[in-house]
């Protein structure tokens, strides 16, 4: 029997920026027992879902999904569009974004890589002006594709996907527009259709609170008709045999049907509840942690309020403090599991993950987490951040309490 | 389906003293396909059932397990040992202690009840002297049994059990010694063979952190001898048929084997963690918790320290506030369930629960939720319990954490 | 961890006649968060509950649900309608109702045992003119009730509950009527108001398919009187307190909450069937087992084919065969739980349970498993009884299958 | 709420050739909570289960887990070991052989498909000498791998992995021998080292029983130095990055983690019983279903008994029958899924799996499924299957059963 856990008693906290706590329905769905997958409750199961997950996206077109975790699908979008050497141009936003642009590279395409000089490109969002100047620079039009991060998970930094539509379309540049919403989906307001996007990737463990192991690719007619000129080889991910079967509801190979199961039930929850009451309830959420931060006296790692992140809240540590002491005394003596620092702001920061199966005192509980750990390391902290917090979620009522 | 919740979204705070939080390992458990409750693995499950729960009671002497819940036991105990008229000494502490009672006289036992005068009585333990002058006057020997509660969950009042056995010692008195410890047991200290208690009573849906619908009767050699004797009728709950069906690990009739697999789990995880630690947690837990209600500057409903409950604290409201109001805007805002007073302390208590499937950060949550709501509710608080309740667990290691 | 069966691979198939297979649906159920028995969505859940269980025994009365197994439902029926001394007739129809009438005499009833002579009574149904003519003889109306059983698990043998009642009619007779159909429920045709009967008892594991642990009692008003004055001494049980409770969806004490999650679950699961839809599928199965028993040149225990049980099958040994070898070499070999024999049938008969989570394959592979064991026991086998169940159930469609 | 299935009672028997019918003890271990992937419980079960499956594949060396479905496993093979242009010999031996050649010419190789005439291919195992013949006359050594099919799931023929290797031996040619498993792997007899196998390909949801969404890439040395100067481009299935991260317990990007759950528990299973007891249960239960079908005068697709499947049995309808059809009544009148013909044998055949969560009664419903729908489907049958597979399977003890 697996043994997961050194604690004694009590539930984990598991407050990292993904995978997200998954909620008991979600996991009771995914228990049921497999069925068929080419048989006739499969195909009714397929054609439901892929319905309703296209809402998520605010697509009218198709939704790909894998059954594969989130960097398969940034493989996929890049494979179905591009030809070997292609151009990209990908922006610096932080440690996803840039493992993304190595995955470029060893898939034989040439990424450019721009952003903010030192440390202030994982403190800001995507700059779309940057992006409109490289692209009136390119009069070959040899860039093929701009590749973005919408919420990025390592830093807490969220970005202005409209302004990239609307720089690429200022130069009227004919580049694809990708964008990574792994951890933005289904917690942060996103519209694939609205703002033009042509390929939209994102997974299923952060906003859609299941386990990892699904991950999709939302298409444009453009991103399609692309996907058949381009030269990088492709099978498993291929688009065109995927959306072929899916008419029927059914996957040209083996889906992973528990996760499907899981799938279901998720939607369920998020269309039910609203779509704009989930990223409402995230947003508020993100607001009382910020609250606690600034009563510590802590920086946030993000710079520029009008793009925090409603996902995730990465806080740095003052000088000569290591952040992964800090989490790790927290891990051990709270059970309470924080996102570390990643690439550059390694042992400078962690993030506290505020999505997934979560309330108003899963939080308090994370912050009083923090606020003893930070504490007991030694850390000075200018005020205390849980009474700002508790303040904060005292004068402002949720959307369900209002209503009730 | 069930929807047990009108919160979208997170876990919910049962905080109430029993039934507890129930581990999702116990939950797992209880979900294996029920079995032939006459076949061999049967046979084997409840020997080895029998065997661990004695341990829980440190008894060498059997222990009843019935499938009814934790009234039925009380039941039991008095039905298989008096005879109808018979007189019992019964000491009021709280509202169960009241209840027990109450089902001696229906039961058509002539119960007496004494205790401390007017409110005392809830917010005190077990006097042993007055159940020892008691027992003095009654020189014909007409009391039967003395009958107390060792935790009263209705005040968080625990009871001096070596005591009481003590002062019956003192007058050689032969009543036999009844114990209800259906919320103390396998958290608070218990020792029915050290103890010198006759009968012992208790439930599943505490300590034992499983769903309600077990109860217990741990027994004495002089407790079977009088159960010989006594002639209230009984079948469902009579000792003898069930003793003897035990000893191959059987039962007489159809016994609740979905939880019977839940006790299992249950006595694995306590028995692995140690009775002792277990013990430790609960205590640590309870220190912390009164730290943030004496921070409040609100009363403690146990007025002596030395028998201040490990399992649930009282808190008294100020005069003029309705503890249910306050409950009832936490529950809505903040889902989380606190226990309500009962009987005579209606509107006057809240009681929170510090047992089940709990850690620091669960009940720094807890702390969070009522002293946010308190404070909505206009109670005055005398400064923040949940800095308190922080600086407590900050400076007091688990046992776990000590030995890590 | 429990290790519970020792098969290497495979599900277990449990044909005994109760605890029935639990579909996966209830267990999920049941593996709920508990929630606070005294909170608003318990009191919802309760309410809804105590109206959809009223379906199932097709009363309008109130349905008491004890947190206790089965054999508490009858000594619920007993203590609260009867006083000490009075006298009960009772019939025997085989094992469960020896029982119930031994527990009437434990609990000081004057119970009056009739049946027909020698085996028959246990091959056949109640007589109802027998129960007719013992009331005539009784003048004085000393006899304050009439029990009888509706199915008898350890025959397969039911009885005609509504010619009991013309038969108590027709004498004019203020004998209360007291049904036991804790293995008919839900599974053979039952009418609480329709055929007069004053006390319902039945249980959770049959044909609700839940676990054990749960139990009822339907009321009639006639019943509710007497329980008013009856004087056995009563507290769990009482009826009134409950029915107080009752009215706002609670209990007076801790109910068990998981098991009532399942008993939702279960009673959705049946009144979306529809009731009629699961009597047709248990009298199909039913058939389709008598088939396979009597080309094997076996008797059924039932010697009066108006009775067939729906719910259970008792297959009767030849001469000189223990029925209870032939059973463990079919545990052991195949994985296969069937009933054993009990009482005067012990060691003389095997019992077929049809209910609960099955279909006609289950059916299939348990009699392919009596078939393989009784052959490799010696028994002579007329014929194949698995190649005569697959003639029934290919030429009789299940309602299902002829909608689709 | 999930309603997978029309059928309104008892379990869906799925006895197609995978996905397999998964246990309880697996889907409750993949209920556990997600748990952080980073943290330091993730590397320890990381570490745990890479360690105990190499045991089931035989070999000393890496396994590659990917957090894809098996189709994947099969792109991975062929990506990190080959070139752009690369001629590859592929061997058809059914659907999936020929599936597997197609993503090879996908991915820009140069795959040379060998194999029987006719319809003969897809009814014999590999044909070792042709392969030896054909390395034989590429002096250039232009072909760079052998790719096999172990165990072809759309035929139920096996093949002799030993003799491949043999045979390309014979030539010492370098090229590289990589094998399909992925229905084959924990049901059937294999040995990656012995054998010396290259690349194998294996998945999670046949013999391991989990459902799909977990894949396996066994390496030699051989191949990891291939993958060193392999040129198509790779990053989520390259090989470097995981092996590197393996070496702690973690993965490069987020895995599967409730899947590595239930691999676990998998292997705990499959390692607690034993491997070889494992294939002697699987090789019995294809014995009992052969004696079935042969009974049934039906054709076995295979047509060399060297080379039966342990894991699935392809059943041959007579000319005329339509085999989908038959399937589909079997589906909706008794709730069994049958696998169907797939390719070329596409209403020709079905296709009975005898792998999973399964035992002789779960095949003795299937077979008894399949002999009510054949005959209700106007098949002749020679006589009853049914009764030849009682006949073998009481005469033929499993191993648990002589042991106990």
């Amino acid at each position: 029997m697996l043994n997961l856990d050194f604690h004694p008693s009590g539930r984990h906290f598991l407050q990292i920026p993904g995978p997200s706590p998954v909620p008991d329905r979600i996991l009771r769905a995914m228990s049921l027992p497999t069925i068929d997958h080419r048989g006739p409750e499969f195909g009714a199961l397929g054609r439901e879902l892929l319905d309703k997950v296209r809402q998520v996206f605010k697509t009218q077109g198709p939704v790909v999904i894998y059954p594969a975790s989130g960097t398969g699908a940034w493989e996929a979008a890049l494979i179905n569009t591009l030809s070997p050497g292609d151009s990209v141009l990908m922006y610096e936003t932080g440690h996803f974004a840039t493992l993304w642009q190595k995955m470029a590279r060893r898939l034989g395409l040439e990424p450019e890589f721009i952003g903010l000089p030192g440390d202030e490109g994982w403190r800001h969002g995507v700059q779309a002006e940057m992006i409109e100047a490289r692209l009136r620079e390119d009069s070959e039009q040899r860039i093929k594709a701009v590749c973005v991060v919408h919420n990025e998970t390592s830093t807490g930094v969220t970005s202005d996907i409209a302004a990239v539509r609307r720089a690429i379309d200022a130069t009227g540049h004919p580049a694809l527009l990708m964008v990574d919403t792994i951890s933005g989906l289904a917690s942060a307001d996103y519209r694939h259709d609205e703002w033009g996007v042509d390929v939209t990737i994102s997974g299923s463990q952060k906003g859609l609170m299941l386990p990892p192991g699904i991950s999709f690719n939302a298409l444009s007619d453009k991103a399609i008709d692309a996907s058949r000129k381009a030269e990088l080889p492709k099978s498993f991910w291929a688009w065109d045999e995927i959306l072929e079967a899916n008419r029927n509801g059914y996957w040209p190979y083996t889906p992973n049907t528990n996760l499907l199961y899981g799938l279901d039930e998720s939607l369920n929850m998020l269309l039910t509840e609203g779509l704009d009451n989930v990223f409402a309830r995230h947003q508020r959420w993100a607001a009382g942690v910020r609250e606690a931060v600034k009563a510590w006296g802590l920086e946030i790692q993000c710079q520029d309020p009008a793009v925090y992140s409603p996902v995730l809240t990465g806080v740095v540590m003052p000088e000569g403090v290591d952040a992964d002491t800090v989490r790790q005394l927290i891990y051990r003596r709270f059970d309470l599991s924080l996102g570390m620092g990643l690439g550059k702001a390694k042992g400078r920061m962690f993030r506290i993950g505020h999505l997934g199966d979560c309330n108003d005192l899963t939080l308090m509980a994370t912050l009083s987490g923090c606020e003893m750990g930070l504490t007991m390391s030694g850390v000075p902290l200018a005020s205390s951040g849980v009474e700002a917090a508790m303040r904060y979620f005292s004068e402002h009522a949720p959307a369900h309490a209002s209503d009730a």
